[in-house]
């Protein structure tokens, strides 16, 4: 290790609050406006389509078009265009396509399609002048500036916020007022780097880890699966704590440590008897939530948030977790910057 | 172990071909009444529900909707009914709920709440008298026979078929025509199980593995790590193989064995990519599919698909992985019919 290890990624977490700032400032206007047009044309169904981080901000933005707007929803089986060259009727549909880059030639050649399908189409990017932002009908500039680290985090945050403006727009709410306090909030978890030090030493010798949660929180459970694996190579299984009941429980026991993301509402209220169950079995339990529900952890890390709709807690619930995959990998003793065989835009078809 | 170790599991698997053929003798006719009636109501989006094993039929479904209906299609997210009171507008959308028991009460109250919400409901089940059946406009019995191992095999192959015999049905094609050989195909490959135990000798003291493909091989590979988890509790992640070079490929290297599900068709051809990337890592590679896949991989199952429709090969690919989920528990010293933490009707609410 030198002194630039995991210098790219630590700075780009590092610029979160910021970030989020300028969305709500800068970007909140264009994306209610964006919102209004789209909300006019009454769309019935809406897709998503993403792959890798983008898709789990996708999953996030699933939960808030079917409990805020009560949309059906559906994430796209994006081969069943690309390889099998399915044609589908997408009168009424709205197709959203997040990604960081906006390059990818799959999610690209998948947005036209839906486009010349009769879809309602938005790229939800962080490059306005990427291919996908080009070819479809509407474009959302997720404003987090250039991401140079290979573990995508301040493009998922901002990927987040953009996609609950967008939604509260669509229902013509306010939602830049309900998000004003988490610059702030995600600063103030930020600071808290000795903590999740403390995590990650845990972690150190893992040899897997299991990551659950429910509703809203669910996202964030696949989002910080995925970076733990990106940096620190350890297998991370995540499950919602429905399913986990359903079978790969049976693998979780004291070798396996399971982190719980408990969000302050319904969603954290739902997953109570999956805690109780793996409290029962004598699980190593880590959550990330409620100073209650730390408590009653192994061990945790408490957020927040006193006043911040459950809806919106997914972004800073990350952060945590973004930072623990971060000093799990330094503490292993490899470089965060440098995961083996990431490319930034992975060219998939 | 003793003489019954396994007995309840390998009983199950060896009933697939006899399942297989009541469904297409006894099945088809009321299955495809009830496509016909439901096609009469011309639903123009699909809704999938269910959990576990069910989830990942109801998966295979999503392909087969999309591919050969070009109806836009969404997995439900259950949560946002059942713990956040969504309300949903679902005219003209078409709810499918895929459920061994019938017996789960989220998937009842999730299901009834479809039905309030204007959908056509559908129930595919193993149970007639369940309250999921009854509580659904339509019903579908997969004649899959009590099961009573814990980790489901018969079930699975058997939602499999009768829900491509419906998406045939609804577009008014001969589903069991095609189909027809799959009984015979299937007791071919259950009855090379000394292949299997070679295969499973590889996987004796693996500490993790990575099973990928794509189209419509991609929810085998998610029932494949289902099954392996729920029996050797051998953390088994899946991938579509787009996703896998989003960021897993990092974890996979001579320490992760990969298991490929490589479709005859489309998406096996999708697949090769990800293929040549994961052989240029030294990976370990096993490959489920055709002769020349097997023959460049590090070893492999061949797979009898000569004149099987693209989609209908994963009622054939998930045997021989079942058969290794079975094979690698009994090399590990368990018991595959007495996973730890297992109820038969998972209690989810």
């Amino acid at each position: 290790m030198t002194a630039t290890t995991g210098r790219i990624m630590a700075g780009e977490m590092a610029e979160q609050p910021a970030v989020l700032r300028r969305i709500l400032t800068e970007g909140a206007p264009r994306i209610r406006e964006v919102a209004e047009r789209i909300a006019a044309r009454e769309p019935r169904f809406v897709l998503l389509t993403a792959r890798g981080t983008s898709d789990n901000a996708a999953l996030y933005a699933k939960y808030l078009l079917e409990v805020l707007l009560g949309k059906p929803c559906g994430l796209t089986s994006m081969s069943t265009t690309t390889a099998y060259g399915a044609r589908q009727d997408l009168t009424d549909c709205l197709v959203i396509t997040v990604s960081q880059s906006g390059g990818s030639p799959d999610l690209v050649a998948s947005t036209r399609a839906a486009r010349e399908a009769g879809a309602i189409t938005l790229a939800v990017t962080n490059n306005a002048a990427s291919p996908l932002a080009e070819i479809s009908e509407f474009h959302i500039d997720v404003l987090a500036g250039e991401e140079k680290a290979l573990p995508a985090t301040k493009t998922y945050t901002a990927e987040l916020l953009a996609l609950y403006l967008f939604v509260e727009g669509l229902r013509g709410g306010d939602g830049a007022g309900a998000a004003a306090a988490l610059p702030e909030l995600a600063e103030q978890i930020l600071d808290r780097r000795e903590e999740v030090k403390d995590l990650a030493g845990r972690y150190r010798f893992a040899e897997r880890m299991v990551l659950t949660s429910r509703g809203f929180g669910y996202p964030t459970a696949k989002e910080a699966a995925l970076k733990l694996m990106e940096t620190s190579y350890i297998p991370a299984l995540s499950y919602s704590g429905a399913d986990l009941l359903h079978g790969p429980l049976a693998m979780v026991d004291n070798v396996s440590p399971v982190i719980a993301i408990v969000t302050d509402g319904k969603g954290g209220e739902a997953l109570q008897p999956v805690l109780d169950r793996l409290r029962d079995r004598g699980a190593d339990l880590v959550v990330v939530g409620p100073k209650p529900q730390v408590d009653a952890a192994s061990a945790g890390f408490v957020l927040p948030v006193d006043g911040v709709r459950e809806e919106l807690q997914p972004v800073l619930e990350i952060l945590p977790l973004q930072m623990l995959a971060y000093e799990v990998t330094i503490a292993r003793g490899q470089d965060p910057d440098a995961p083996r065989a990431l490319a930034k835009v992975t060219e998939t078809h």
